[in-house]
């Protein structure tokens, strides 16, 4: 298997990308091509011992943040990212990873690989740590603004997903809302409840905030306001909870004991949070498998969303969903 | 001071509430009239020493959480939540607290008290934890769906409660969005957005989810759809950190010790995170202090229900808000 990925993107790219590509390729025994301006990658590429499994293909441009998504094909059509993506596209690789501006990956995705049959708009999806596992939340960036059928066609992406990546039978599908009862939500989620309710989906209901970290449901649907809401704030609480909990245990006598202690079981919990280990969003609702991983991932992030994209890889991509029901199929 | 409390909402009434009642009578030295069934509250109620501080006013109704908000005030007559609403509006007592159905407290207190001049849809506020205190979140669950003007109003209203009743001299107001820049957010963020920075208010501008618990705001405006999200991810959240720590606790040699260190560690987070600490939400832009508790209130939550709207009742309501700048006055 042949994974593709962007070695320009991201705060610590070249370096940290290379660094992450190398690892992956070592653990999981595949090859990678790194995508980019060849003479920034190659001074970060080792001598000998995995150079079979790594090559470069060069791409003279680098995608800037502040450019607007949707003009980087024709604005950057050497960029690292629409290089790679037309990569992907002509079945050189079976999946592409990048690091780089979130907008522009979709945008070229979904330009140059085509949505999913029966798919308005791509989802971002990611696996959201919970007591026992974890839950796949989208959409968590791609649509702020959404329609009914947009969150229904989520759902529809992400018990596909969940089904045939992850091997979950029948995964229960929630809906994020202010209350469990179907008569609670804003307009946009009340409308989604009953399309739902008629699809063929394992429909359990709208679930709430409360309930995502428990892992009521396997698929957690929302709009992409709402979802990059929650992860953010599960991000920043995290943060602000080990930070209180170290503030206190430094605060006595006791502190060095209890760290040491401590230690294992923050460690545990901070895999659990970090975006590091969940290596980055799903881009669900393309005809092909993109993983788009942090702007801040060094790499172990890389690595991660490494595995993920082989996961996916190794699933085939979903290229039509049906109307309501739970038959996706890979071609 | 004499503050009215529905002795007959939430889930451990009136055993729960009359108990919280009297500590709160007992700390903070206030007069505290108890609106529901007589005979159901008496046996509740201590022999003397604080008689004095303890009053109830027979209300024979009590409201269903299936029922509709709106409908009670002529379906309910004489339920707690309608008669201690009138309590407060005829000046019978300082505010209200209640822990039943929100949405009938919300409508009773709309209906009854008013609505502050200038607010079109009154808000629900919470003190949400942040590292070195707490930010005004709302709203929080008044208003599923919203216009760009009523979240112009609820940082009106936030702004306002924030410098007059916390004393905090122009405070910080951010707009909850998925990103900073200001082309972030769905179409009523950005439209938000604008009018926000046209106003006279302290705008900082738009506030990340994990911004939150690092308190970059004193007032953080959302919909009432969103914030309800933000408030039950994290009350989860914090449960599910605090599980899984447990876990890895137990699950070693060390867990006894380690436990046993790290308990006033895990009190303090506790506290932090505990809706029975916080008191409960605040309901701002109706012309009266209203207090809405949880509905799963204990004494415990009921006691800082009542010493949140002790805080507000010092303040006076707010009775007025003028267009986007921040001379609300009390009357």
């Amino acid at each position: 298997m042949k994974i593709i990925v962007d070695a320009m993107g991201g705060d610590f790219a070249p370096h940290e990308v290379v660094k992450g590509a190398i690892e992956a390729a070592r653990a999981y025994k595949v090859d990678i091509v790194l995508v980019g301006k060849e003479e920034a990658i190659r001074p970060f590429l080792p001598g000998v011992s995995l150079e079979h499994r790594l090559s470069i293909v060069n791409a003279t441009q680098v995608v800037d943040l502040r450019e607007h998504p949707t003009e980087i094909l024709h604005l950057k059509p050497d960029s690292s990212i629409v290089v790679g993506m037309h990569l992907l596209r002509t079945g050189y690789g079976e999946a592409f990873v990048s690091a780089g501006s979130t907008g522009a990956v979709v945008a070229a995705a979904t330009l140059l690989l085509g949505r999913t049959k029966g798919v308005d708009r791509p989802a971002l999806g990611t696996l959201y740590p919970t007591v026992h596992g974890s839950s796949l939340l989208l959409d968590i960036g791609a649509n702020a603004d959404c329609r009914p059928d947009f969150l229904l066609q989520f759902a529809q992406l992400g018990s596909y997903y969940t089904e045939r990546v992850l091997g979950v039978k029948s995964p229960r599908v929630g809906l994020l809302s202010n209350g469990e009862e179907e008569v609670k939500g804003n307009r946009l989620i009340r409308e989604t409840h009953q399309m739902l309710r008629r699809s063929k989906l394992n429909f359990v209901g709208n679930v709430e905030g409360k309930d995502i970290p428990r892992g009521v449901a396997d698929v957690v649907v929302t709009d992409g306001f709402t979802g990059n809401v929650v992860l953010k704030v599960s991000e920043g609480f995290g943060e602000t909870l080990i930070e209180i909990l170290k503030q206190n245990l430094n605060s006595g006598t006791r502190s060095k004991i209890a760290a040491l202690l401590l230690r294992p079981a923050l460690r545990a919990f901070s895999r659990k949070v970090d975006y590091q280990e969940r290596g980055g969003a799903l881009l669900l609702g393309v005809r092909g498998n993109v993983v788009v991983s942090h702007g801040r991932s060094q790499a172990k992030a890389i690595k991660s969303a490494i595995r993920l994209a082989i996961q996916g890889a190794k699933a085939g991509p979903i290229t039509e969903i049906s109307g309501g029901n739970n038959n996706g199929q890979a071609e």
